[in-house]
């Protein structure tokens, strides 16, 4: 078949002439309106949240993952998910747990010396600076197992693990403080504070506890200094949520409870459910409590430590006057500080008003002494009236507040009427009501709890989707709602399905403050930060016995991995280290041995350790998992398990083709012809004004980067051809092409670019 | 402050007046076009993909989801993701791994006695009935750890893994036969086929083999039926994807390889690395196999058994006349039957043609015995020029081609230039091509694989996607281009994230076809499809222990776990069975111990046993982590881990709040008033044909079931009363009021949508 008589290179040439152009056909927008049955508002709705190609949306979100133990990255107003964040549950695709750095992360979070392979993810917080959102880390807490992770934004990666030395359970966090000096988290269900530690129920009001932890986080070294840390003893009262002062209540911070009436049920013995016990009283505790002073009194030495942790206990933080209570409608969930932080908005889940506090008449009631009475445990109690500036009733179910970047204007969920509420909070009035579906939880409002709120949309995170989606079985996606906040009424954009655990709070930033990196320094450890020390430089693999020890040092590039072969006896402990030695963004390769259970992801620049006992005879296949290149299923290799003391009884080489001069001659011109085109399409490229368009400077310099590597391997073919060694004279060439076919793979793709975007010719 | 002095109730009267209006802001069209910078193109692609609240897309896409070892669904047009389903790795959202049964599917999974907990997942298939998709089952494979899962489209769940017990990699699964007899599995490395023996590099030609496993699939259990199931030896070729025969070519199968070169590299030893050498050859071999006959053979015992599975040979099948090779164009990646089965059409990725087999030519050179050569193991080989229907030339790397519903029309992926060619397989014409962003591996039509493609729609799974998306750090998400393909012209609709692991390949469905449940039958162990031995009906709770071995029956409904306390001593084994009592579609309760390191979700109908040893004397809370009603944060208990031997020292009772009468009576008027609002909006919901709603009519329903539970507890308060027990008269009577908020709850859901969705007046 003469046609099979080709070389690719022709083919590039045939194929050039073909435009890729996207020739739209003309349908009419209202044929297209009426087949797919869309309002004009729906389609208002659309051109608001669309993003072509080759744009990118305003606002970035992190959302919980909540049981998943994940965090969520989706982009606005697209509602597109970007990325899911391995926190707290060991994920396979970025080699979280799976690798030996991400191993020892996720080993921070063990708790009684036990892996804990999961979380519930709840509240995420970006850090701050001045009350700002800056972009460069997230926090998130685990309810179940109370710990709390560190994300660095410039690669999205979990670098850290704390677990709460005191507590059995958290909800309320993670909040930080003006400047990330501290990250909140209060406890939940209430529990002995030393750990392991067993009272029965009957000493729930003795023996019981809730608290705050206020984790000092270092942000020099991206990390919480858990020796710098410290908690605050308080009653058992389920502490809720909680938010840090900001420029007028600077210092202070606030936490809200549920259950203040200390109900224990048992429903199993013919007492009312925790239910019934816990929302029986009209009102509930919010804390106020001086962070500040509390750090400075642990500095002082004032705190107990109590499994190695300073708690400042409740009877010291009453007699050094740094922790208060006040009255707080039914069983609340959200409290939030105004973005100026004058103000402090409760919403009480079981009542139907949210309750404005003035932090200035707070001070002023603490300053005079003023107090309605105390708590069973000794802690003066605000009243309610000398506390609050304002109630404005919303509806049934009122959750949680967020703001806008119009002055007084807040947003604040409604649980049971399933709406969302818009009001004045300085007027106290009323000013738009919008149904979503169904059950809403925490809303969120771009970069909402900072104290310089964006406005423009707001997302309704919904507890149940119900019918909203195409069904997938009795576990449901949630729905989170995207509204348009921009003009009076609100408007509803867009519903989002969640597809992997439920998330209980979001937040969002300017896409314009996160400066993620594209490529590490070639050989970072990157939950470290630092060099890793495994890492190769290309030429330097090498693999290492020691004993029963086997190390290899090897590196990562389109489209092969060196060592192709690793020899180890039956029981050897080995251990592969992997450098990408790539520097196109993009251009991940990913690692695994089959059946060890191990799996790497190695982004441009990363070095990473995979571990793993070899105990068991024979031959393993190991292979680039990211399909990285035209040649990705062929960047593989053997992981040799061999018995104890083996010996080879074969002693030829392995199988040659009989590659003959022919053959070489013949590779040798398709590398002349391809490098043919290659040179037209450089022509091309700097024919036009290429420099002006970044994304084809980097292609370019991949591209020459690619053709760089063809120059000591062409020395090797022809080496080989002066020696007649025409197996590996052809098989060098036909590497040269392998590069070069890399080289016209992204010179094509710049050349489309270019055509696409409007490049113009140059002199 | 008096206006704290309120029911709930007197609120929810306040609010129902309060109309939850979406008016909408007067926007021009033309104004958010402009301001958002999109052209009238855009405009087209946002109302061909948009889905308002309410409606649902046409299609469900099922996705591997690569190296995160799950699958991802998500809808089409406007590809939203709506689950991840866990397959390979423990998945805690969904508790999977988490919980007995699914800890057993996963335990199918153990290679050489080890957990495995990811996987590589590459090629889901959807099970077909006559060559369409019937939509009940679908598989999808692991390469890295050969494995199958089979998951029940009825739930959405994972029910079975198996080993493949010959292979060390797989690429080339799952391929379904027409009627899912089998379902098709291709190795991909070569290594031996007995397990754990190794064997040198040195002997790959004769000791290394590839093959092709036939899993047998038993539609009525749903499940894989592993002693029915073998596989065919093959020579070591690199094999890679398959597909089934249908309609004239049933009862083959077609499976590709690259790397027939048989290269073994070793760059670390200055040989040419695996890429040089393993495309060297301008062709590899296609493999046309008679699996009916391979099966008839099996079934006659001329199977050899390795490591028990049932292998047919080489030689055998040479014998018997059912295996052949085919010369196919350099590397090539996808091999896909047409839907009328008269060809087969394979992409070369180094070749720049596509090569359209025809089936009739293959059966008349087999018939005939024209051959024109053996391979090395003695396989016939069928000249390409006696097979071959045509060759068109398409571009540089072809990989995929998918069909449309009109004839003859077909669409192949060109991966390194990065686009979609449109092209006519009987005349032989190439018809259009798009540029996509950026490398483009599979492609996908809807229901592409069947014998009835349904056109419309195209979706490119891009290896890359650079900048296409607001960075997320090194690591990038992939990038899924929809495509209209229902003009001449192909028209890019949508720019969609992948936000965890890599896909390789997707199918989809049309939605219509999947008729998943909502619910359970009570009782249900949804993992294996039969009654849960653990299941217990309301009333019917109870904690047995024996020994050490603490089993609790327990139940879970809004908003209450029973039991409520969970006694038991240091180094019991504990077993937690839980069953969701809720009908309610979407009404999820999770379940987690503290620390304990297990979650379970528990959706309507289900039952799920929790297991762990209670190592750690403590107190440790449990408590429901879906956010199920406003009462949800209450929906706890508490695990006491006593020490042994421990008695009470108090003998009191629990601490009691000093309830008084005026506190009972105060709630029973709360109870009376809520009443009234529910009767109101009965009255209201009666009023309109809300009968014609199957939402509501649910919503109505799951209504008076909460309200019946008023009943039972009605007597409990009263019964307390005349014991002049304030206590519990007062919480049993809050708790009366807890079901009418739920009920209440529901009963505003059904008006509002009713409201919304344009109920009429009735008689």
């Amino acid at each position: 078949m003469k046609r099979l008589n080709r070389t690719a290179v022709s083919l590039v040439v045939g194929c050039m002439g073909f435009a890729a152009s996207a020739v739209w056909a003309a349908d009419s927008l209202q044929d297209v309106l009426k087949e797919r049955g869309l309002s004009q508002q729906d389609l208002l709705a659309a051109a608001k949240t669309y993003v072509p190609t080759g744009k990118r949306d305003e606002y970035v979100a992190f959302s919980s993952g909540g049981q998943s133990g994940q965090v969520i990255v989706y982009a606005i107003p697209s509602m597109r998910i970007l990325k899911y964040i391995g926190v707290f549950t060991p994920e396979p695709w970025q080699g979280y747990g799976f690798d030996e750095s991400s191993k020892k992360v996720l080993a921070g979070g063990k708790i009684d010396g036990k892996d804990i392979t999961w979380g519930d993810t709840h509240h995420p917080a970006i850090s701050e600076t001045n009350g700002e959102y800056d972009g460069q880390f997230l926090f998130i807490n685990d309810k179940a197992n109370p710990r709390l992770a560190v994300i660095d934004l410039r690669d999205f990666e979990t670098k850290q693990i704390v677990v709460n030395p005191i507590f059995k359970s958290e909800h309320g966090g993670a909040f930080v403080t003006t400047n990330s000096e501290y990250v909140i988290e209060a406890a939940q269900y209430a529990a002995p504070l030393e750990n392991k530690k067993f009272y029965p129920l009957e000493e729930f009001n003795e023996k019981y506890r809730g608290g705050i932890t206020y984790w000092k986080f270092d942000r020099k070294e991206g990390r919480i200094d858990t020796a710098k840390s410290f908690s605050l003893e308080l009653p058992p009262y389920s502490q809720d949520l909680s938010d840090a002062g900001k420029l007028a209540s600077e210092g202070w911070s606030f936490t809200n409870s549920f259950c203040s009436e200390r109900y224990v049920g048992g429903i199993e013995k013919g007492r009312p459910p925790y239910e019934a016990g816990c929302s029986a009283k009209d009102t509930d505790y919010m804390h106020v409590i001086n962070w500040k002073k509390a750090a400075e009194l642990v500095a002082a030495g004032k705190a107990k430590k109590i499994n190695g942790h300073d708690v400042l206990m409740m009877e010291t933080a009453i007699k050094e006057g740094i922790l208060f209570l006040i009255p707080e409608p039914k069983s609340p969930h959200g409290v939030d500080v105004t973005p100026d932080g004058k103000n402090i908005i409760v919403a009480g889940k079981l009542d139907t008003h949210v309750s404005v506090y003035s932090f200035e008449k707070i001070q002023a009631a603490i300053k005079a002494g003023k107090f309605e009475s105390k708590d069973p445990y000794g802690i003066p109690v605000i009243a309610m009236k000398d506390a609050i500036a304002t109630q404005v009733s919303l509806g049934l179910g009122p959750l949680h507040t967020q703001y806008d970047s119009k002055p007084c204007i807040a947003y604040t969920s409604l649980y049971v009427d399933s709406q969302v509420a818009k009001w004045n909070y300085c007027e106290g009035k009323v000013l738009d009501k919008l149904s979503v579906h169904y059950n809403i939880g925490h809303l969120m409002t771009m970069e909402g709890d900072s104290t310089k709120p964006a406005g423009k949309y707001l997302v309704a995170l919904n507890k149940l989707a119900i019918d909203r989606f195409v069904p997938v079985g009795p576990l449901h996606p949630q729905n989170h709602q995207l509204i348009d906040i921009s003009g009076d009424k609100m408007q509803l954009l867009y519903d989002m399905p969640l597809p992997l655990g439920e998330p209980h709070y979001v937040v969002a930033i300017d896409a314009k403050k996160l400066k993620p990196a594209v490529r590490y320094k070639v050989g970072t450890d990157s939950r470290t930060d630092q060099p890793h020390p495994g890492a190769t430089k290309a030429g330097e693999e090498r693999t290492v016995k020691k004993g029963n020890k086997v190390e290899v040092f090897g590196t990562l590039i389109r489209s092969h991995i060196t060592p192709e072969t690793i020899e180890v006896e039956v029981g050897d402990d080995v251990t592969i280290n992997l450098t990408n030695l790539e520097r196109a963004q993009d251009e991940t390769h990913g690692f695994t041995v089959s059946t060890f259970n191990v799996h790497a992801s190695v982004e441009p620049g990363k070095t990473v350790a995979v571990k793993f006992k070899a105990d068991k005879e024979g031959v393993y296949p190991y292979y680039c998992t990211e399909f990285c290149s035209a040649l990705h299923l062929e960047m593989q290799g053997y992981l040799l398990v061999k018995p104890k003391g083996w010996k080879p009884t074969k002693t030829g080489g392995l199988a040659a083709q009989n590659y003959t001069e022919a053959d070489y001659k013949a590779t040798l011109k398709k590398v002349a012809d391809t490098q043919a085109i290659i040179d037209s399409v450089v022509a091309y490229i700097t024919s036009v004004n290429y420099k002006d368009f970044p994304e084809v400077v980097a292609m370019v310099d991949d591209a020459f980067d690619q053709l760089g590597k063809t120059k000591d391997i062409k020395v090797k073919h022809e080496a080989a051809f002066a020696k007649k060694d025409w197996e590996n004279a052809n098989l060098w060439a036909e590497q040269v092409w392998q590069y070069q076919v890399k080289t016209a793979d992204l010179g094509l793709r710049a050349k489309t670019f270019l055509e696409q975007n409007g490049a113009k010719k140059v002199k």
